[in-house]
């Protein structure tokens, strides 16, 4: 799909966030559509996370609309039980179950506060190919880490990622809370090491928007350091670093964890962390940064829906691409590369 | 369309309920759409019930949306006038009225308190082919029959006719009420005679639930009987016969009509009625009966509107069938051979 | 579409009504789609009312959701910056501008309050195409012009073109206040100038409804004179006017203009305007004129709607034609004619 190549909508064979911990239990399966299928979630009895494909085989009936039963999940039309490995283990009509009767049980890790789970063959799942929560300062030392924000945007998953991948935008967007004119103007480093591909911009003398200035309790010019890091297909890091001009002393840094699991070809799960190294102790800080937050993604997942009504009423959706934009392209490549080398 | 086989719909030879007699008057159309097409239902002055096409051959104004003047519907845009016949009677710009200037008219036959309406060729409007109203236990002496529900359902036809000729869905999607999981494990006796295909549970020492407690004023163990008898391509009824244990000593017996008129391809008039042998001046049973029978729908067609949702989803439906699905099979075997010999 | 043949739309080499001017400031940008595309109307720091494209080209963000900077729009996403003639002016991340960084600016003339704007080739765009302003009775000496109404319809754009052209339609959907069977029964006269065609009916001794002795301040039969111009592609102008029987003597006359603009295939706006040559000071009057015409456009509105709903609800459209349906087929035959000759 468009702005992909016809017939590319999303690489399986990888890890994705599919929901937040605390959003499972073992009293109500949560749906949610993970890459055009339902996915029912919930924990079994000794508290583990459990996926299972969210349609019963042989009614299509929504299992996440299910009662759990122990461990497993009772299909909630005629009874179909299927264990948290997704074998059906009864049929209340018969006393003999065919093997192929069973549901996809999707491979979960839980890190931190996030459920992966992992949508391609199960036997190629490799918890190391997981994004390094230390390397993206989520479980790191020195860093408070917030659960912030969920999302189901109207609109194709490679909108949102072509956002996250062009921050130029915060200087227009989100100007005044997140993003000065110098964004935009800074030249855009690119690199990659085989995890990420980061987009960097270096901005000296910049100075702090309210909302900064706020949080961490400064005035004054600061050198910035702004990087969007994509981790393909799944999450893009935001840093932000704040510095003494000229020097190497530190200010704060934090981190937005942009999450991106698509749940349709054209529409997309968003879930939002973030965490910081300053002020750790102090809620109100929080407070103030979930806040302004909130509101950037509102701005962020308004410009994607708007722009999915525009791409729609093309015949052929077209866009004009500057050099600004290499960051943003390259990861696209990677995104289709991706797609291509499952496609065969 | 699935499960029945592409460009499969519905069959059109055939009496379907169009409306309960108590929703047409000589005031005001009622525009219901059955099998794809709108349809304008009122009485003509002598209280005759009528049905005409309800698309002004005209300019496809809604004849639904036109007053009635006397016994004829004249067009709210332009004013043909259509008699009850569906012959235009008046063209007001000119006084030849060309003979093609006609709506269809269907034949419709009142009969207790529905309006059965002949979808096919009017020639072939056999009334003896209305399923027997004595049979099913709407006008049968020592019954008492009541009209309870009408909905429209974001839902193909045939997912409701699935859901109907399986009951042993009762035992979970509406366990406690109805179901019971002694109803899912009876075996299925399947019979035909011409007229409807049964699909039969008996359940001998079955418990009560709380609302057949209720219902029944009788607690202890009973012989349950259980069927439904599919007259397609319109209307199942489910029986239910309780007895004392081992005897033939009756304790009650109830019926519930189920009746499913397409509205269009992927959406679905529903109505349902009942009837019962017991307690027949108990209002408080009556209300009970309606409440409990209200919830039951509701889970019905959630369920149903919930798989609708699920296959449009799948590139290529599927679904995973077991000897408990054998009455739904033939009664959909039954359907598709209906619309096949139309399509011939 | 139909009833236009497939593949026709709508002409583009003409002049349609944007907007009112007084939804253009310089503050914030109005969107309307217009013809299939988004168009962002505003002023620039001269007052002058600005077209321009609303999609930016370069990530496809609606332009009407951007802040106005001076004359230009600067895009609400990455900070592309369009001046009023279309021009790209600035992008944030470089200092060179290609020249094809530009979006198109629509040519716009204001006549009364009325933005006139020109869909196609701009080097076209001859002001003189513009329907007359003294002519439709808007500017014209002695006439009292009133901005009414603003609607979005969810109907082609030829099903309100059809509307219009046929106003035997006043007899019925409109009975009572603006319409007598009267008009339905008289004959139409046809005539054309190259400038409008008409449809003109000529009612001697009709009877005054209501509405119209009330604001005319009138009772008794008159000589009722009813005409549509149509200026295609974009404004009928219904003519309305009353003489004692038998006389030329004048009791009032008044003009409604109805414009249609197409926002997509399948959406229209439409915008209502009125004149009067009688109690031109008496805002009791223009009062009950703007609350009579909303209601007749509220029915026109569903009427549009409903047949909307029909149409897509065929395989294949149909209609049946007659005598007086004279006027709307020769309007729609120019309504192709100019779609034709564009596509060639």
């Amino acid at each position: 799909m468009w702005p992909l190549p016809e017939g590319y909508d999303y690489p399986r064979n990888h890890w994705y966030v599919a929901a937040w911990s605390d959003e499972l239990n073992n009293e109500t399966p949560l749906e949610r559509w993970i890459l055009g299928e339902p996915v029912a979630l919930y924990r079994d009895e000794t508290g583990n996370a459990v996926a299972l494909e969210g349609r019963c085989p042989h009614r299509n009936y929504p299992l996440a609309k299910s009662p759990i039963r122990g461990s497993a999940l009772e299909c909630g039309y005629h009874g179909f039980t299927f264990d948290s490995d997704g074998q059906c283990i009864r049929i209340p009509s018969q006393t003999s179950i065919p093997s192929v009767c069973r549901v996809k049980s999707y491979p979960l890790v839980e890190k931190w506060k996030w459920v992966w789970i992992w949508t391609g063959n199960p036997d190629e799942a490799d918890e190391s190919l997981i994004p390094d929560h230390d390397e993206i300062a989520i479980t790191a030392d020195g860093w408070l880490a917030e659960q912030s924000l969920t999302h189901l945007l109207g609109a194709r998953p490679q909108l949102l990622h072509e956002n996250l991948t062009d921050i130029s935008h915060l200087a227009f967007l989100h100007a005044g809370t997140v993003g000065t004119e110098a964004v935009a103007a800074a030249e855009v480093e690119i690199s990659e090491n085989g995890r990420f591909m980061r987009g960097a911009r270096f901005i000296p003398d910049e100075t702090l928007t309210d909302f900064f200035s706020e949080v961490l309790d400064y005035d004054g010019p600061v050198d910035r350091f702004v990087a969007i890091d994509f981790y393909a297909p799944s999450i893009h890091v935001a840093l932000e670093s704040f510095r003494k001009p000229g020097t190497d002393e530190p200010i704060g840094e934090f981190r937005v964890h942009h999450v991106v699991t698509p749940a349709t070809k054209d529409s997309t799960n968003y879930f939002v962390a973030w965490s910081r190294t300053f002020a750790r102790e102090n809620q109100a800080v929080t407070d103030t940064m979930n806040k302004v937050f909130a509101m950037a993604i509102d701005q962020d997942i308004d410009a994607a829906e708007s722009i999915e009504k525009i791409i729609r009423s093309m015949e052929t959706p077209k866009e004009l691409l500057v050099k600004a934009d290499e960051h943003s392209i390259r990861c696209r490549r990677w995104m289709a590369k991706l797609i291509g080398a499952e496609a065969q």
